[in-house]
């Protein structure tokens, strides 16, 4: 008997998000499933870990091939305390999301969710982060059963080469269908920064971090234009930072 | 009379630390210098912003050309607030560091000051994170200056393109000289994680992160390679997480 894949779940919404219910309601029945969530919000915290501090863990939930933890740690922790001490085997699979919010173009970079499946990528794991372009928490994630089904199970037959992760992203459901799956690149899109300063009741300044989303990247094969033309986008993802079309034109001899 | 270049620097060590004592002993006389730093430990903490919680500002030193500044904020959000609050004009130089321990290989994607020097390169402002294999607080930095000066010179005379930055990773000190710099590709190498469980004095498990560092990448030409031989290692860095190699090979059709 062949025994059941073992797939482990984060998010960076809480453990308590939809877009992570939905996931996991999606995934249950396909192996053993083990959750690994963040008692505090991790939006924005990146491939941050802790290292500062030790790590709590509860466990929230203990069924047959099925648990939940609820730890102290960032989504990268949960990846490595499940890969490492969670779970008495390594994952088949690690998943991450449903992000409520988009993770295409820069926002890979700022993602509590991504940072969770790059890590996992580095233990050379299957790992892929799904993210709907929709902030609400009561987003409507009802397009993206059968995408996200066919990715997984895609994945868990075939694998993926060593050094990549999947970055997928959902249009925000319209009343137009979904046209499909384009495997893309990364859109050159950036937030333009703006702070906003209020005054506390003494009087004091404050700063929230606020700003607007700007796409000057007009190609055709990135993930915002296979969004905006709705489109799931795709992008193979990986951890190596090298700019390696400038490693040869650097020159910085003494 | 042409304007001074405008230096902003941060680092995720602290504002004390002797390694960012250095960096600013360095290019303070190299333009106006802006020093933004975080008053909690930033270590690992990646490219995380804060997005739930509003940012202070407090004024550390103001002298005509030099000012300092401590923030609630991470190493990222120190260079959003610099770009586009804390200085009147955008940067001409992002430099981060010097970090006491090596951010060469998979340590550029947990280390904030790494995630500051990538948050750089978003507006398009040559960037530059300096890091010393040493972790140790006490580290010895006395065998980096003409590399830093030769490097930031270059930098401010000749700029950078546009979508790159640099990880500079320096060996620790030794008998043997320098011998030279070498640009290069971030290394395959890798954290093989394992916590350790304490029990606190009321019985229950808490978890520190450990591990040890494994470099399989043999390869000629990476980051870890230069460092072991005695060489200051510059890898050209971005922001582009695509494996582009696989966007063309993977199909997910339904």
């Amino acid at each position: 008997m062949t025994k059941k894949p073992l797939i482990l779940i984060t998010n960076d919404d809480g453990i308590n998000a939809p877009g992570l219910r939905k996931l996991i309601s999606l995934v249950k029945n396909l192996g053993e499933v083990i959750v690994i969530g963040s008692e505090y919000a991790m939006s924005g915290m990146a491939h941050a870990v802790t290292i500062q501090n030790p790590l709590r863990v509860r466990v929230v939930t203990e069924e047959p091939d099925y648990k939940e933890f609820l730890t102290t740690g960032t989504p990268a922790d949960n990846i490595k305390l499940g890969k490492h001490r969670l779970s008495e085997r390594l994952p088949d699979l690690i998943l991450s999301g449903i992000n409520h919010g988009s993770n295409a173009a820069i926002n890979i970079i700022y993602s509590g969710t991504m940072g969770a499946v790059l890590e996992g990528t580095i233990d050379g794991i299957p790992s892929i982060g799904f993210s709907l372009d929709d902030f609400s928490h009561d987003a409507d994630f009802s397009h993206v059963d059968e995408y996200i089904l066919a990715i997984i199970k895609k994945v868990l037959n075939d694998g993926l080469p060593k050094e990549i992760c999947l970055n997928v992203n959902f249009p925000k459901i319209s009343n137009k269908p979904i046209k499909g799956i384009k495997v893309c690149r990364q859109a050159d899109a950036r937030w333009v920064e703006e702070f906003e300063e209020r005054k506390d009741p003494h009087g004091r300044s404050y700063f929230w971090l606020a700003g607007r989303y700007e796409n000057g990247d007009k190609r055709n094969d990135t993930d915002e234009k296979a969004l905006a033309d709705n489109y799931v986008s795709v992008v193979p993802s990986h951890t190596d930072f090298t700019a390696h079309n400038y490693v040869d034109k650097l020159n910085f001899s003494l």
